[in-house]
């Protein structure tokens, strides 16, 4: 096997393509939002993303089969908008694979034509998200339309996030502006303790706006209520009911 | 010396071999199975495959000659069935390793016509297993036959093992799969904590039924009594005979 | 993208052009004195230095644009000394990306005709510096003069620094000398504990009689005074006013 | 620079010389007993060897010399019998790093036609040696004379050293047997808490007997009676005189 290793499942022709990545990061904000463009809009399997960076490891599925770790690009046609959707349950494990596997990606977008991409994650606060006042801040390529960004929701931020965007969506950035990608990065606010599907929703609600299309919010409604009770039972376990569950406590959920 | 140096130390014709692989790994249930079959059926030694993503090591034999760590592969003649084992004392140090390993040694299984295999190891339960119970977990390749592998006592279950399969049997499947080898992993279970023969009897059993073979079984058994021992005197310093021996305890065994 | 990949932002003709290199270290000395010689002297960016050991990271600037990790080359015009300054946020993250990038920071500095260099860094006393007495101390290529450098307040002191010189400013003498390349290290004292403007003047004073030049102080000398206040507030904190803050505080700061 | 880059110093014609290594491990004591060699035959050094998996470093000599961190080779003629010593302050950092370092030592060893090699370090017994017994134990490559090697005083012994020999020591007969090179590992017996001149000793001993020189040994016999001092003003601390000193202070000595 090469260092990479991209396997054609179909080509299909598309118009004026949006690249969207939703690999792990914080939260799973992004790879919730990307999962659920997919599922949603049923999208098609195009390319299957093995790499020497990632674990040494295959999944089982219900059926015993065994598949070696991938990642995925899915064609979703989003009431006549088409996307290439990257998804997947991994990161790069190293420094080198991060840039090696982030030019993989950006070579497949490329190949179908996109030239606009937005990459998703969370950004972390370190507390519970009160009121549901999700925030998503944004970052971008110098050639996007900041005020464009700024009417569907985005807020940009002095000095935030403080420690830059670390992982392949920084990359879909940083490597994207270098060979002309249009590209921006949408963080949902998140604790960064939690899968955070309240975080995704907020993100997908901006990038609806963006990409004008509509999307059914109710399995992740459905999601963040099974989140939220999870929660509550933290919170009873602590014998209060108001109190916050700790940093220790939350770390494991998820 | 090159990333990957394959020995060959005698080339045998073989019919229809099936390639067993039986590396180090939880339990060490995979390297007991596969060095019994070696050894019961004195297997001859075909091949060395020695790299630089082992550690820097030398074993000293009991004559003081020192010899470079490698994997080795055994033709073993099991009553008419040919078997190529691969043994061996280190998995892969890095990711990379992990996938440029597997691929040398399926190379090797293909050059003496494997087109079945059985990548065997263990299954970690957290816990010791109770009357004798092991069961055998199994994972497999898509064109494998899954009522073949549970008529012969393979239990297939939904989202087990969680975590997928890591290692080299792990990728005996998913890259197998991907050149057309037709595999199977066979995981015993086990508590993670002990060098456990009975999971590997329980292994063998089921290896039995699908090879066609039989296989003495009393140095396994033999070594089954000695880790009983082994327990119990663990468990009478704990001052109460019934106690289980503490995690911290099992972990220096084996 | 390659391991390493040089942008040319401006080919600038230098007179007698001398390396300086200013990447983060023990009390980020070094990088200090080299943003402030950048600053002070209205520098030109000539080059950005990308490489895959350089983390998979973007920083976001004050108008949300992403821009990928790299090093920075400026062109400095000291009062008539052309100066060739090298900064950035990060040293390499593996041994041999430590060499590979030294070896590509030289040959820019080589392109641009440096036949002398000054590699800047601090150098960790264990203890606040009393008394505003920074020494600064040095070590340097075969072929400099060790008695102008002594002239001009370094000080070379046997067995120190004890563990060698680590990293970029190492090598820079390290691999400089082996290509011909006249260079020097200024290690200014500092605790270790605290981002050090002081130290950082220390260094500039002696570079300023090296180099012949007059550099004004005055915004480290703010700096100074901002992190001098935060010394003065935690020793307040630890209710005494004259007690030492605790390494264990100081570790927290810058 | 290359990964592994040999600068030749000298090139001087030998005869029948041996190839002794002595690179920094358990004890230290295989590089006191190679730089002993060179120190009292006044050896000449014939080659530098640098990599990229030595650390990023450079060491800063009396003279304030910045000098990056290399292995050395230097011609001993002990008594007529050419010797070629491997010396240096590190290990490789990395599993490939060892295979492919040890590679360049051979070639070198090779070329100036070594045929013979002892490879020298010490075996951690995990108490302070009594009674001044230290024991030498040996590894060989499998075309050595094993009673030879008895008769200087080398013991084998059945699984020892238990985990086997780690490190280009090792490599030195793994990979040398594979290229025909007739090679012993010589290990001294030491607490593995201490740099031990009395463990080098012991191994010089032996070396002297094999190699048939003799060898002054009042330096390590100065270089002991510190240690010795070091030691027992840790047991007096201890309030004792007569305790050992526990584990942890050992560590740090040395």
């Amino acid at each position: 096997m090469d260092d990479i290793d991209i396997e054609v499942v179909s080509d299909p022709d598309l118009t004026d393509p949006v690249f969207i990545e939703g690999l792990p990061g914080v939260g799973h904000v992004g790879k919730l939002v990307a999962e659920h463009l997919v599922e949603e809009f049923d999208g098609d399997l195009v390319r299957r993303v093995y790499t020497t960076d990632f674990p040494p490891q295959v999944t089982v599925d219900d059926d015993g089969v065994a598949e070696l770790t991938h990642a995925e690009f899915h064609h979703v046609d989003a009431d006549g908008q088409d996307l290439v959707v990257l998804t997947g349950d991994h990161q790069a494990a190293s420094n080198e694979g991060h840039f090696t596997l982030t030019t993989a990606f950006l070579d497949v977008a490329e190949e179908f034509g996109c030239e606009r991409a937005f990459a998703l994650g969370g950004v972390p606060t370190g507390e519970l998200i009160e009121d549901d006042e999700y925030d998503v801040l944004g970052a971008r390529t110098d050639d996007t339309d900041r005020e464009e960004l700024e009417a569907a929701g985005v807020e940009f931020r002095e000095n935030e996030p403080a420690g830059g965007i670390v992982g392949v969506s920084g990359l879909v950035l940083g490597l994207g502006a270098r060979r002309g990608l249009s590209a921006a990065c949408l963080m949902g606010e998140t604790s960064g303790y939690l899968v955070d599907p309240k975080s995704a929703q907020a993100v997908l609600e901006v990038l609806q706006d963006l990409l004008d299309v509509e999307v059914d919010f109710s399995d992740l409604e459905d999601r963040a209520e099974e989140m939220e009770e999870v929660v509550g039972k933290i919170q009873e376990m602590q014998g209060g009911g108001g109190g916050m569950p700790s940093e220790d406590e939350l770390r494991y959920i998820g």
